[in-house]
Parts: structure tokens; sequence; C-alpha cells
């Protein structure tokens, strides 16, 4: 009787999928978990908080602006400050209409900003095309508003053009290109695969995309979530996809302040072409009329006095510490047969093993894990529903982002040796 | 070809009814709002926000765990205090079951709790029952998922018990029960119409709607909006629907710290029934993952040591002596023709004139008031749309809040000669 009191969303929602894993950590005091996304708690900016705060309650008038409502938008002055920071690290693209402080939204979070857009783009039966794996936590979102997925196998440089055309010619010949309405790229350290995009890659997927809206009678959305692109360790810095400036109004820029600073401080940001921006902006109205204006002033002041970027810069060496430490124990304690992507920047790095090994929920290997009271994501719960592939899962995600060094140890030791106990 | 690209919702979205009016305000700086809900940025907690903050972060533990994520439903502190506070304010109901922590979610500002209840309930042509008039900028939300509306007449009590029959025998007759999905009040000092329901009054609307639950074949929820609740100046404390403890189970309460406290602090939260709770939850993390935590933390520390206790008193003072100077200003200023009701908590008060009069923003008068530099609100905006009764268009909206003084003086002295020219 009561599922009738409600909508089809609440109908279609389900549980995330790895919230019993969650449960799992939670009721296990003593589980080392290379399974949770979360950031350090050493490394979270106290100091530059404390600072970024005494900055702006030294000032009456300033201080009562934080503490009264800010614009739908978000303020003026973080849009300037995250337009440029953009444009600074997009070195290349001159043009002034791509990175104008009007085409940025700020949001609690990037995953607000990836649920509005989920809002405005997708009804039930619509198809996202994204990678495989992907940022499964989206996928709860889009689930909920009935999206259907369309995965396309990636290379070293990301996702394969070729493939992605393959599949939007089934698409189109099985007449359901007009329900594609976004492809969703993890450009930087690709959450959960550790992929970055490379800038040709963006422009050739852009390309693709392209041939096809004719086809479609409409826009093909690209959503480029950046949400790891500050925590680089390794490599040089990559544009984003908004370089290629004739397909600015095709790019949906997804980024964050809460990851690369303090995720307690919720403030993320889309940079978005006029039209969907103005879409972005109603619904955001009706959520909340706009990201809380303390946390946005802080930032401001993080950001202007340059303790934001001195701690992004610490965050980084602390993560390829950690980083270095979980390959390490790896080298040492994993067989010969387990695979891994070395990370240049993220919270987590992608393993494998020869495809007989099962690393599924249910797996011997998985329970050995626990046994042992070690945790890791099943690399199975990171790839989106397709009936048309078969669910690949002979791998793991196994994060360096929150456990302690001595904890990234002992935690890969163990599961070294439930590796070695099933192979 | 661009509408194709975007979902129903897109399509369906508008911008709000009061947009222009605010577009109107900013551009022109000597005009006086007494349009704006803001509150007064005078009488923010400044001192309040510095001690909060200082005393989180004078222990290393809580400001790193202020600065990483917390859980979905929120802190679990906060979530204790508003528990209780609801129940201490509730006096009556010992009823610890309706009054349990985990009954709570903690939202980015009431408007977010509003808005996943709407995602929860509302499929297109479903049907909210709502006060005529009612809290415009709820609508839209509701409009944007589809939702359809039949309001229902107040009397000093509040929402009329006899009416609320006569509009779902109605829809009964038309076979519309089933879509019949929630009953929206503003309980306290009721935006736009200052009226607070009685506790008998709630008890009457409750049997009511469970009258026709067996016809609709799924509860029917009523969702009380007690946004204004602490902002009481004159009158008893009144509980809220959740003392008539056996209708717990249909009551979302929403409430916030923002209009308290401080409108830049942006969190609220729901009581909701079990499981109303469980879906909101998912949604939720969909949305953002949780409020952010600092936010919450601020806010513990606030209400443990009693600044947000006296802040809310003086807080209530402030606006009575605010709505003071209007009442006494409209009682030298208005012409002999004008009423309105003397608001008993809140930020703004409802005045009509003669049906004769004509308020409407392409009326005589608010040309004539815009000319003078004063802005109101016409009542005709703050009404849902429905064609089963006239739209009333001889009322306004007059706030207190945010104008200092002076301006509610001088604001209510040029709409009064706005008045006498028109009438």
């Amino acid at each position: 009787m009561a599922s009738k009191a409600f909508s089809q969303l609440a109908n279609r929602i389900e549980p995330p999928a790895i919230s019993w894993l969650m449960q799992e950590a939670l009721s296990r005091p003593n589980l080392i978990s290379l399974a949770a996304g979360f950031t350090d708690n050493t490394a979270l900016p106290v100091e530059e908080t404390r600072e970024a705060f005494q900055e702006l309650f030294s000032s009456d008038p300033d201080s009562r602006t934080a503490l009264q409502y800010g614009s739908t938008a978000g303020n003026t002055e973080l849009r300037k400050l995250t337009a440029e920071r953009l444009q600074h690290l997009d070195e290349g693209n001159d043009d002034q209409e791509t990175y104008h402080p009007d085409q940025v939204i700020l949001t609690h979070g990037s995953q607000q900003m990836l649920y509005l857009l989920t809002e405005i783009l997708v009804d039930p039966g619509d198809i996202i095309l994204c990678e495989d794996p992907t940022y499964f936590v989206y996928l709860g979102a889009l689930k909920s508003h009935g999206g259907e997925f369309r995965c396309v196998p990636m290379d070293e440089q990301g996702m394969e053009p070729d493939a992605l055309r393959h599949r939007l010619q089934e698409l189109h010949q099985d007449e359901l290109l007009d329900r594609v309405k976004m492809l969703y790229l993890v450009t930087y350290y690709q959450n959960p695969a550790g992929i970055t995009t490379t800038v040709e890659r963006k422009k050739k997927l852009l390309e693709v995309l392209r041939e096809f809206e004719d086809k479609a009678e409409h826009p093909i959305y690209l959503v480029e979530d950046a949400a790891y692109r500050e925590l680089r360790f390794e490599g040089p810095e990559i544009p984003s996809a908004l370089v290629h400036k004739e397909f600015a109004d095709r790019i949906l820029y997804v980024g964050t302040y809460s990851k690369p600073f303090a995720t307690g401080i919720r403030v993320g940001f889309g940079r978005l072409p006029r039209q969907v921006r103005d879409l972005a902006l109603m619904v955001k109205a009706n959520h909340d009329f706009g990201t809380s204006h303390l946390l946005q002033q802080l930032l401001v002041r993080a950001l202007r006095n340059g303790s934001y970027a001195n701690h992004v810069d610490r965050l980084r060496n602390h993560y390829q510490e950690k980083a270095g430490v979980m390959l390490t124990a790896m080298e040492k304690e994993f067989p010969a047969s387990l695979k891994w992507r070395k990370p240049c920047g993220g919270l987590s790095l992608w393993a494998w093993g020869p495809t007989s090994l099962d690393t599924s929920g249910t797996s011997a290997l998985f329970q050995s894990a626990m046994d042992r009271e070690v945790l890791f994501v099943p690399g199975s719960l990171c790839y989106a529903p397709d009936e048309t592939r078969a669910l690949p899962n002979h791998e793991m995600r196994l994060s360096f982002g929150a456990a302690s060094k001595a904890n990234i140890e002992e935690g890969i030791h163990r599961l070294g040796k439930a590796l070695h106990e099933i192979l």
C-alpha cells in the first residue's frame, strides 16, 4: 500500500551498492579499510581554515555578508576566482567567453552539480554513455532518474573513440539515438581505474559525439567530472576538454574544492554553457536558494591568501607518499599474477588478477580478506549495468586516501596472504 | 532543437514568479524593499558564530571531524539535540519513538528537505493540497515535478477542515483521490498570511486526511513546514502536529536553524516517519552525501553553549520591535479601508484592501509604489495555480525582516501615499 504514496523516483531508488561494505567497516572496529573514499584525516587544513575564519571575521561587514543568504549561482568573487583558476589550469584557451564567471555555478560539493545535471538531462529510459568501469557513486543518482547505460572501454589514453562510435552506431540502428543525453567521463585519475584522459583524446571523443548529433536531433553533452584534478602527484597538468573551445557549448565541466581542501566544507562547481547554466540555476534555486555563503567566503579567503594553494601542494606530496607505501607493499606481498596501474593522482589505485580470479563480494577471496580484517572494493561494484557486455569480476579498488601508512602496509600484507591462499 | 536534449523537469521549470521583483530591487539602489524575505543583516550572530568556531577549533580532533565528511543523515549529536529540542517545544508528547534522533535528517536548509520530500512524493499530475494563499517559493519545486494544486481556504485557526473535506470529496468524485500525495501547511506565522494553525486544528485536519486514505489506497502525508516557528514574538508556544502521536507516521515535520540563527549557515531538518526517512536518506545521499559537517558542528556548539538560545531571544525582541514600527506607521499612513493581520512572529505581515483594490504587478497601485521607490509582494503572486477558484488580487505581503526601522517607516509612508492616490 505504501509504495503508491511515493513517486516513481522513490520506487526506483536503491541503497548504494557499497552500503553493505560501509556497514561492514563500521561494525568491525579492527578492520583495515582500503575501501573508503575518504580523504586523510591527518591532512585536513585545520590551520588554514582557522586563518580563513579569522580573516573573514576580522571585518564586521564581511562576517555579516557571510552569515546572510548569498545568490543562487554563488558568491561573485568565488565564481571569478574559480573561472580564473580553471582558465589558468587550461593554459592555451584565451577565450573569455568559455571561462566567464557567469558560466560558473557553485554547489554543495560537485556531487550536487552532478545531481542538478541529472535532473536537467535525464528522463526514464534515457541513455548515459560512460567509461567501463565508471564512478559508481554517481550511478545511484542516474539510476534513480531511470537512466540506462552503455559502457565504452578505455585504453591508457581514456575512452576509445572507435568504441564510442561503434556504440553510437548500434544505438542509431536500434533507433535509440534520441535517448542519448550525455557522455560521462571522469577525466583525471579516473575513479576507479586510475586512467587520465589525454587532451587529444577529449577532442576525438567530442568529435565523435558531434558526428551523431544530427541523427540524435539534439545536443549530446560531455560531462567532464574533474573531481580529482587537483590531487595530481605525477605527470604534467592536463588541460580540460574546454581548451577545445569550438566544443565549449557542449562541455559541462564539474569540479570541486572539497576533495583538495576539506570534505567537511562542501563546495563544488560547474562550468556550463549558457542554456544549461540557466536551467541548472533554476533547479538549484528550488534545492536550497544557493550554497552556504559562510563556506564560500571561507574558500575565498583561503584562495586569496595562498593557503589553499599551499595546502594542495602539501596534499599532493602526502598522497604520493602514501601511494608509494601501497605500491612498495604490493610489490612485496602480492602474487606475481596480480597487476595494477601506478596512480598519478587521486586517492586509490586499480589492481587486477588473472580473469580466473574472483574478487566479488561473495567470492572466497573477499571472505578470506574479511576474515583477515581487511576490506577492498570489489571491482564488479564499479561497473554500470549494461547487459550488452559481461561484467568483469577479477579487479579491485584499493584506497590509500584515508588509511594510515602503517595500516596501508598491514592491509596489503593481509590482502597478500588472502591472494596467495586463493591463487 | 535544444529542448529535446533536456528532461521533462527541465522543460517544465520556470523562473520564480518573483524573480522580476528581485531584479527591480537590484536595479534601483534607492528602492526601499518591503518585499525581500531576508533576515536582518544587523541582527546576525557574528559574535555567537565566532565563539562557536573558536570552541570547535580549540580541539584538534573536533576540528578535524568538522572538516571531514559526516554521515548522510547528519551529525549524531545535532540530530539528538534537534530531536530533544523538538520534543521540548512539543510539551505533552512523551513518546520516544516520535522524537527519536533516527527520525531526523539534517539538510542544507529546510528548503532542501522540502525538495527531497517533493522528489519522494510527487509525480507529474499528482495533487498537492495547500493553504490559500501559500508559501509561493516552494511552489517552484512542486511545479517542476509536475505537481498540481488544490487550494483550501483558512480562517484564523488555520486551514478549514470542512473545506478540506469538501475538496477531498470533489477529488474522490473526479476519481483523482489516488493522485493526492500531500497536504502542505505552513503552520507558524504562515508566510504570507500570518496565520498560526492551532493544535486542535492540526488534529482535525489529520483526521480528515485519514478519512480519505482508504479511498486513496495509500497514505496521504501532512507536510508541516515550521520554518518560522522559532521567530515567535507574541502568544504562547503552539505544539506541532506531532503531539497527536497516533498520527506521527503521517507527519513530515520540516524545520530550520537558518532563519532563527544565520541564513548563511544553511542547516535545516526533517522529522520523518521511518519509511519516508529511509527514502529521503537515499535521495539525500545522491544529492550531496550529507550536509556540510563544519556547519553542523558550528550549530552543535551554539546550541550547547546557550548562545543559540540567547540569540533567538534577542531576535524575537528585535523583530517584534520592527513589526511594531511597521504597524504604527500603517495606522498613521494607510487609508481606513486597508486591513491587516497583526503578526505574532515571522518576518512579514499580510494586508488587504477592498476587493476593488488591484495590487497586482501590473496595477496602477504597484506602478505608483514603484514610482515612489517602494516595493511590496503583490498578493496574487502568493497563490498556487488552481482554476477552481478566482485568484484574489487585492492583498499584499509587507516584510519587516530585512529593512531598517527608518526604511520601514519611510516605505510605509510612500506606500500610504500611493494607496491614498489610488483609492
